[in-house]
């Protein structure tokens, strides 16, 4: 039997990203469908009734949900390419954990992009640079996370490199300043044809947030 | 050789219930260490220096981290015995998803029970007992999570049980009227030895609410 693989995404999302590029690197053909997240279609609905969210992998009929679900299942079912995870259990856990912690980083950008002001929006700000200079501390001197291997912290971080320049815009500071080593790792990831093909253009992402803030009314 | 385990945990957490749960599962020998949160031991921030939080599961002298992350390592360190997560791919990352749901829980529980008040708390408590009415859906009519076999979900969601007299005295309402399935697992669960070995007292737990409240400031 072929595979018949569907992903439902949202362009701009830094979730969808992740599934995409985790894709790529298997060579998995898919059939992309871009998702309207605001009039959901019947397929998203029921694909995911629970938490009505892109990114949905759908897979012979099947769906997965959640990005970092997603990338495993993805190691998981086609084992046999570059693996994404490694194979020891404590490397494995380890790669779990700051994919994890890379996740829990999404309520300080959400008080850094959308709604709060002042002094919410700073401290919104800040907890997302220190998340990060976390997570830099973790990169140290490495190519990539897992060392020489890219893989699924690399695909859970590099999601919302297509963000900073929003970020940096809206929060008035440089990531490159604060970090300059997650800077370097992210630029030698877009060298990867999987993340040039799948990561959104900054410049794009970034105009888009006026239209989102209407959408969602908040300004 | 032999293995040395290690659980920093603190005799109420619901996240450290779940890590005693897995290793007797598993019939793993360990040595628990109880912490005192309020008085972090070297230890502690030594073997998990980010979040500072418990349990800690340290095996051999290495620390992993994250209760979901140690009930994996767990099954994939000690295959051997009963298993925690399905093998299938696609019944691995259903087990995840709803893990994942059941611990999106949590911020509708600090709500319901740490420092909200009037509408807020009634917010906290109406969005856990939506959560819990979904989960309960997922359960249906099968004796665990995984049907006949005990594992990994049902790892994840009992260690809020001991709990649950806590919540409704808190927040005023019966959970075995909304959702009477969930307390019926439950019910079969504690009568599996690794559990009724490691949940706590739900008595205990209640009387320990104002304590807590009080260290953290609260009221």
């Amino acid at each position: 039997m072929v595979d018949e693989v569907i992903l439902l995404g949202y362009w701009p999302s830094t979730f969808g990203v992740r599934t995409r590029i985790a894709l790529e690197e298997k060579d998995i053909k898919f059939d992309y469908r871009e998702q309207d997240l605001f009039n959901k279609s019947s397929l998203l609905l029921e694909m995911n009734p629970v938490h009505k969210k892109i990114p949905v992998l759908i897979h012979n009929g099947k769906p997965v949900c959640e990005s970092l679900i997603q990338v495993e299942y993805i190691d998981e079912t086609w084992p046999g390419k570059i693996p994404l995870l490694p194979s020891d259990p404590y490397q494995r856990a380890q790669a779990k954990f700051w994919g994890d912690f890379i996740d829990k980083m999404v309520p300080g950008l959400v008080r850094l992009m959308w709604g709060a002001k002042g002094e919410e929006q700073e401290a919104g700000k800040k907890e997302f640079i220190e998340m990060l200079k976390t997570v830099e501390s973790e990169l140290g001197d490495k190519t990539y996370f897992g060392g020489e291997a890219f893989g699924y912290v690399d695909i859970a971080l590099i999601g919302y490199y297509c963000w900073f320049d929003a970020f940096e815009k809206y929060g008035n500071f440089s990531i490159e300043a604060q970090c300059p080593k997650i800077i370097a790792w992210a630029k030698s990831c877009i060298k990867r044809d999987s993340v040039a093909k799948s990561l959104p253009d900054s410049e794009k992402v970034t105009e888009l947030v006026p239209e989102l803030k209407k959408k969602m009314g908040i300004e």
